[in-house]
């Protein structure tokens, strides 16, 4: 082997742009099938649409249009109502890869690559050959501008084909309009419809519209009219940093002593706490960084970790919040219980990051698949690459047996269940550019992981006490359907009245005993007694309703009265130690023996229905 | 909103370095935790030794070391035999990402983006701050180079920062040596020793030493010295071309008529096929590709659909081969039963790509656990982000209750058995840069789907077969039990001798019935009968061995004979129609009425033993 072979083989070796790369491995972005590619252009749209509103205080309104072309292609149009982009900036924006404005910003927003949109237009390029059109006005009294652009892929510089200025009807805001190879699907989660709903549940101060190849029109409404709070950009948080990016900071700060370097480059450092990392790495904190050799700042970072370093802002970071979750999962399908966690901010590589999680069980959801996983990151739906998610392999990694679901062959567990997981971060850390899966960074996953215990402890406490209340009544309904007849088969042999067997069966099962006696006096009018008695094992504090259609007089206690219709809610707070009783009585002027006998149920509302004997009984409206 | 705001968000907008999107984004790179962070820049090493080797036809020679620094911190050293860089070249191939000679090349290599080793120079320099070490030679008589380099991140250049010559032992050959913030670790599927392993399988014709940070070495030998085939660059293939992509291709050709362009841009397109093309679509062969139309363009691309062109051609793949993938499957566990399935080559976007498969079933393997999938790309072993591959989500989409396999929960399917799936392409569909899964392509999947099946029919066929045999077995256990009790009874009555029960044993069970006849003559010689007899519903073609301490005589017809130590082995080779018999026959001169009454079993090679009655049989040694 002589040098001709390494020499041939130099004559190959070439850079490679970024845009001719991303042009070979579209798939990497996102732009492997046809339904998919129409689902991440919309959503790389809708992405910077929200972006932009947010950063300008805008209530976004978002506009999205598929209209099909020709078979396998359709044409989309992606309108905001944002603050618009100006003129010398939309080439690049549009046509260029790797260029943006969040990336260099350490704040949670929704784009962080400069990616995205570009790559919807390289994207439209390949596959049909025909410019992007773009429309942008950034305020009232300005015209708007139009471009026509492609992305030249060898240098990965927008080539602009037209240029023009134009009248918009808009405000503000931004058009792009794209053809490309593309399919339209519905009724599947991975679709624009699906896709826009989940936006639409975790960013509620949007509106956003969508048009239908079909014609058909979707309107998710704003939800309401507050903004999300404003995430602020903050300094690179001191946990886990690298050695390495710690050196490239030390030798480009413009401070000249390691104490100020230490608290204007992080957050969370102050002086005295500046002061103390010094001490505890041993270096003088007047010394100039610049010249920290590397062994001196490895001690730093040792020293990162040996000092007490507050956790990080949370005010970079935007949750969607546990009121969000609970309403967005109660939405999505009818079910019997919600449970939602939110673990406090913890710190990768630098980066604060935060985990937020919902479950919701039971209800119409299926008992015999899989339970559904919804991921979201920085508020937008993760549709793609559930399987090679972080949150998924920590789903996977609980043991659910003992959470009460079953979990056959390991992996997903198998039950009637929602899993609504979402990881918000200044960089969310996904496998691929296309952002469709979180990666494997052990503090992510361990994080997710403690979130999902904690509902899964809540459903297990749920699901433990919904046996016990089944249990409860099953008893009940044994009890209730033996005693009647031994009560009557006594009665009979002793030729006494049929007893009410209501205070022996809440005192076998432990319940609370409500009865009402009536009393009617020689007048026509009627004395009425309601007698509350807690056999249970706990104090029980509830109201008692007696809806009738009279007014009622010398009641006692008073109860609150609620008119409803022709009829009379008469509400009483009550509360009862165990073994306590407790009475309320009034009196009815003019009501018939028939109607006397024939008095509704009374209500208990505050405890479960199993707890409860002689009356109806919810625990919550 | 006034203008204020767009400029104000203007200002933050600005290019980003693709060095400086990395070391944002290193997970996509696969340097996302400590142990696959080291896995990662082995890997990246080793597929560029290879590729680098096969390129230059020299076997190659790797050696990978690594060794411990301090607590999470190792530097580690691949060496190999290749052709070596030239000196001009060095810099850029190790620090600037998007550099590689593989990328523009339509043919099969484990590398293809030009990011690989950089990125393992970008994470050594993150996480330590330190310089990587280069040192290559190119031949004989030259000096080796030796370069300290590390990454400018803000303009992606290389840092040139020692720049020597260097005398060096080995002929030829490149050693890159790192520091970094990594972990080694053992024992488990997703290791440097397991990948190592797999490679050395895929890739018989390299030597692969590793010297482990305790200082154990293990060496992978070479197991051929022949290299594989050379995988040869092509033009693309027309299939599932996008029409952007062909109108760039139409307006830089260098050629002058349509005809001409078809047939010199695209492989599998010759003078006939290029007249046909054009004759669908309408166009004159003749006319100037640079001024079609975007209509004419498109109506060339649905012609390439009409017309039939042949599938690519198969010399710029270099698949890994049934039998090797058998050998590799045989070595990696004792099992009972191996499939292959190779798919012929089919196309995605114009790229050529090849399915292999082979599955291994029975043995040691678990029963209770999920399959294992080992997944490899262009003969590189994929560790991570299985979840998330299309090999995966292919195995997922199975019914595989139907293959015999359980599948609780549906998902990756339970029982003893591995799945070994080679995806080799001139362009592999990466999820990511890692390189860890493959993207889900619809034909891909498809075709993944299909070789797996085809195993997977095998091995139902095996299954049913096993389960047909273990049945016949129990019936003749049953049968062989209560017929010499039932013998015995009627000999007992009538007095006679005990009866052979073979005979009907064979008959009732459809088996091949095989015995032998013993005649002792006065003069001490004996005359050997063996009675063979088809009761079975097919013609069998088996060997019968008769294996005796003594030579034999006057044998009908003459067997083959094969001494082994003291004993000789007599064969016939034996073919028996349905409901036919066969006799040979033989003579033995000295031996004892004792020796003859302990003749051993006959054996019959060739048949599986439940089909055989009266003598040992095995199907295959």
């Amino acid at each position: 082997m002589e040098v001709p072979i390494a020499e041939e083989l130099a004559k190959k070796q070439k850079s490679i742009s970024v845009a001719e790369f991303f042009e070979k491995n579209r798939h990497i972005l996102g732009f492997d099938s046809a339904p998919r590619s129409l689902i991440t252009t919309v959503k790389e749209a809708v992405d910077n649409a929200l972006d932009a509103c947010e950063e300008a205080e805008i209530l976004p309104d978002i506009l999205i249009q598929i209209e099909r072309v020709e078979q396998d292609y359709v044409t989309v149009i992606i309108e905001d109502n944002g603050p618009g982009i100006i003129k010398e900036q939309i080439p690049k924006v549009f046509a260029k890869l790797l260029y943006g404005s969040r990336f260099h910003s350490l704040k949670q927003s929704r784009g962080q690559q400069g990616i995205g949109i570009s790559a919807a237009v390289l994207y439209s390029q390949m596959t049909t050959g025909k410019h992007t059109k773009i429309l942008s006005k950034t305020g009232l009294n300005t015209l708007a501008h139009y471009y026509e652009l492609m992305i030249n892929t060898s240098t990965n510089e927008p080539d602009i084909l037209k240029d023009e200025v134009k009248d918009w009807f808009r405000a503000h805001g931004t058009q792009i309009e794209l053809e490309m190879k593309a399919a339209y699907v519905k009724g599947r989660r991975q679709s624009i419809y699906e896709y826009l709903k989940a936006t639409a549940i975790v960013n509620p101060h949007a509106r956003i519209t969508l048009i239908e190849p079909d014609g058909n029109e979707e309107v998710f409404e704003r939800a309401t009219d507050k903004m999300p709070d404003l995430s602020e950009e903050i300094l690179p948080h001191p946990e886990g940093i690298e050695l390495g990016t710690l050196m490239k900071m030390l030798h480009h700060t413009e401070r000249q002593k390691l104490a100020s370097f230490l608290r204007y480059s992080f957050c969370k450092i102050g002086l005295f706490t500046a002061e103390e990392i010094c001490k505890a790495a041993g270096l003088d904190p007047e010394i100039d960084p610049h010249f920290l050799s590397h062994h001196e700042a490895r001690k730093l970072i040792e020293s990162f970790e040996k000092v007490k370093i507050m956790a990080p802002p949370t005010d970079c970071l935007s949750p969607i919040g546990e009121e969000l979750i609970y309403r967005g999962l109660e939405k999505e399908t009818k079910v019997d219980f919600i449970a939602t966690s939110t673990r406090k901010p913890a710190v990768y590589s630098g980066n604060p990051f935060v985990v937020e999680v919902g479950l919701a069980y039971g209800g119409n959801l299926s008992k015999e698949e899989k339970i559904s996983i919804m991921r979201f990151a920085n508020r937008v739906p993760l549709l793609y690459q559930q399987g090679g998610c972080v949150t998924t392999h920590a789903v996977e990694d609980i043991k659910w047996k003992q959470y009460g679901l079953n979990q056959p062959g390991g992996g997903i567990p198998v039950g009637p269940a929602i899993l609504l997981i979402h990881v918000a971060s200044i960089n969310v850390p996904f496998t691929s550019e296309s952002k469709d899966a979180i990666a494997d960074i052990p503090v992510i996953k361990e994080e997710v992981n403690l979130a999902i215990k904690d509902v899964a402890r809540k459903l297990k406490h749920y699901l433990s006490k919904q046996d016990n209340l089944k249990k409860r009544r099953e008893k009940e309904i044994i009890i209730t359907k033996v005693l009647p007849k031994m009560a009557l088969k006594v009665a009979n042999i002793l030729g006494k009245e049929v007893p009410d067997i209501n205070p022996v069966v809440a005192m076998i099962m432990g319940n609370l005993l409500v009865y009402r006696k009536v009393n009617k006096n020689e007048d026509g009018t009627a004395h009425i007694v309601i007698k509350i008695k807690n056999f249970g094992s706990s104090t029980h504090s509830f109201r008692i309703h007696e809806m009738l259609p009279w007014t009622i007089s010398r009641a006692k206690p008073e109860p609150k009265i609620v008119t409803m219709g022709n009829d009379y809610d008469y509400i009483w707070e009550v509360s009862t130690a165990v073994g306590s009783s407790k009475v309320l009585s009034y009196m009815i002027e003019h009501a018939t023996a028939k109607e006397l006998g024939k008095l509704p149920d009374l209500i208990v509302e505050g405890i479960e229905e199993e707890l409860v004997t002689g009356a109806k009984a919810f625990k919550e409206i």
